[in-house]
């Protein structure tokens, strides 16, 4: 896998893909500025386009708010064929009614003609502010740009026009073996927030010239979401825009894709859990004012589900999120958590750890050395808490970041 | 009822009943300086007293992990017969395990003897710093000075004794006619957050001469805190020592109340929801850096129960608390929040209100211009958010406060 390049920390604004091709046989991409956001001279529309039919997957938002492109899109999805993606950063396209669906189609209608592909294998994303109409007129006179500028090199491009307060492109590539051909598989995402002030979204295109059966790819993919952008919390909150995207066009030519547990399955469905968890964990790097990586564990609880409601509990307390701000192992918060997330819980069997400092052992502090090797362990930018139950078998992990000044700053601003 | 006094603005520490009298019929107060917190000199050890017993009722904090003091009031109430509250600030005596229960134990004993009462009559509160010992022998020591110095009039003081990071004390009067009597009510409370860095908890105790049945007192008690403590959100956090407690000693002589529907019952019953809703607005008026009180109420919907879950998730959204930080009519995160709490609503039915100005209709923003009117009621201290469904009668209230950098930096301070 492409490894997070050395450009990729925070505040840097360099393409995240390093001098690697990041090309997928048979698909090309291309950005431009169409100023939607009036003055803001920066690549913010973009198209990626499949040379041929390819099979289609998607994940959406399961907020009951939803923006016209994810309306659009639902509707689209059934027929199993996709051949572009066309995408917008600076602005939602979210509760605008139907003027906001009317702009949307009237923007693939153009795109498919300009294409010469069928309208409904066009599909749409926004990202940016809600309850906005999009500038539909400079969106238009962009779209021959885009379809002209086309390239096999496009996606790096791609990643960065999707991008709103990120900090950095996320964009990963790797090549596999599926019955002797080669397949080329690049995922790119944007953050940074679950939802923006202005910008709402969590977007993810990945693009492989696998070939496999929609259905296939439908059910692998929910299964990587599942473990990766499921697995993130930044804020708790969900935007109206959320989309995970699949276009797989087949041109590897390996032995078509029809079974979940074939071999051949197994391996692409590894690769695309890993590298959806690495876009997954970049996202929560990048994530709105973070200044720590934190891997949420919590074991031995009685069900899975068990496991995993307390560990949102404990990432969303906004108390603990700023006790890790504040590098300061205030366990107690923690534990405060746990006991309100609605699960039974034995508070005289909990354990808590940082990274290997064990700081509460049968609900109780292990004292005061132990709270000083925790808060140098605090002072990383990455690092792991594990809570241990003691009640069962059962296990989660997810992946967050702490409440920082800059979160509040960044999210108080008004919207200009 | 005893007006929230000019004193009681932010940031001012004078006592907060102006001159008029808060002494009920019976009952005595004292505060002392324990020094709990090692070097801070102020009144952190209070005692409430009855001269005789009285009906005792309370509601504890549903988290699952409850301090030493919670635990053994628990084992007490079932009585029905209370003499005093011995109360902390400085430390939650939480997550301390069986020494902590006996710490706690050792208390309530020494005070008994000092009174001269059962020790099952003993009510104990604790708030502070979560996983750390009690400083026993200080607050042994400082036992027989708290008797000493009880006085009719000493309320004030214990409601400043439980402040932690509160800014100004909370205690509310009022005086009712039950049965041809007049009875007096007193009541006190601290916040700041549901849970503190340092400084868990909220607690409220209600001082009546009123005569009543304990098994009446509790159910008008539930009702109570229903309507008032229970619809208040800081920051979502449930502390491991919540509690409100009345004691009720019946020297006012009237009737006794025994029946829910009881003309006197109601009255009482009114008068009660009455207080403890002020205290908790006080609670969110002086809630961890809060820059607004926002009233928010969700109509239209299916049941109250979905009203509710949806003014809660809107309550607790960090993107909809910053933007209310920064004055920002943001109504697509108020939109996105509604979409994600798991409560079926129609998007394109909803409406908005900043106080009266409405900031959505179907779904749909109203304009800038009346962004720009919202916008204007957004920089006052106090507002409403009114979010009208249109799907059913249902309605919710709910009291709120936004989150600013102040909540950060309180709460990323370390423990010291």
């Amino acid at each position: 896998m492409t490894p997070v390049p050395a450009g990729a920390e925070k505040n840097t604004r360099s393409v995240a893909v390093g001098t690697k091709s990041t090309a997928v046989r048979g698909f090309e991409a291309s950005a431009v500025c169409a100023e939607i956001k009036k003055g803001r001279l920066r690549p913010d529309l973009t198209l990626i386009y499949s040379r041929t039919p390819a099979a289609v997957a998607a994940v959406f938002t399961r907020n009951r708010v939803q923006a016209a492109p994810i309306l659009i899109n639902r509707e689209r999805i059934v027929r199993g064929v996709g051949r572009a993606v066309l995408a917008n950063s600076g602005n939602a396209n979210a509760c605008t009614g139907l003027p906001g669906l009317k702009d949307a189609k009237r923007l693939s209608q153009k795109a498919a003609r300009l294409l010469g592909v069928p309208e409904e294998e066009i599909f749409l994303a926004s990202t940016g502010v809600i309850g906005r109409r999009l500038p539909l007129s400079r969106m238009m006179r962009a779209l021959p740009d885009l379809v002209r500028t086309l390239s096999p090199e496009g996606l790096p491009a791609a990643a960065e026009a999707i991008m709103t307060t990120d900090t950095f492109p996320k964009i990963v590539h790797e090549e596999i073996g599926v019955g002797k051909k080669a397949v080329r598989i690049t995922a790119l995402a944007k953050g940074a927030g679950m939802i923006r002030p202005d910008m709402a979204t969590m977007l993810c295109f990945v693009l492989t010239d696998l070939a496999v059966h929609p259905a296939l790819l439908q059910e692998l993919l929910r299964q990587a979401v599942d473990r990766s952008f499921h697995r993130i919390t930044v804020d708790g909150d969900t935007s109206t825009n959320d989309m995970v995207l699949v276009l797989a066009n087949g041109q590897a030519e390996n032995p078509p894709l029809t079974r979940l547990g074939d071999p051949n399955s197994r391996a692409f469905s590894r690769t695309l859990d890993r590298m959806l968890l690495q876009l997954a964990r970049l996202l929560i790097r990048d994530g709105e004012g973070a200044t720590k990586e934190v891997t949420l564990i919590v074991q031995g609880a009685a069900s899975e589900a068990e496991a995993r409601t307390l560990a949102l509990t404990v990432a969303h307390s906004p108390l603990v999120k700023t006790a890790l701000y504040g590098q300061d192992a205030n366990w107690g918060r923690i534990l405060a958590a746990l006991g309100r997330a609605g699960v039974p819980i034995d508070p005289l069997k909990v354990e808590v750890f940082f990274d290997r400092v064990q700081v509460v052992k049968n609900g109780i502090g292990t004292g005061e050395k132990e709270e000083q090797r925790a808060a140098s362990i605090l002072k990383k930018r990455a690092f792991t808490l594990r809570i241990r139950l003691n009640q069962g078998n059962a296990a989660a992990r997810i992946y967050t970041c702490d409440l920082s000044l800059d979160y509040v700053r960044i999210n108080a601003e008004y919207r200009t």
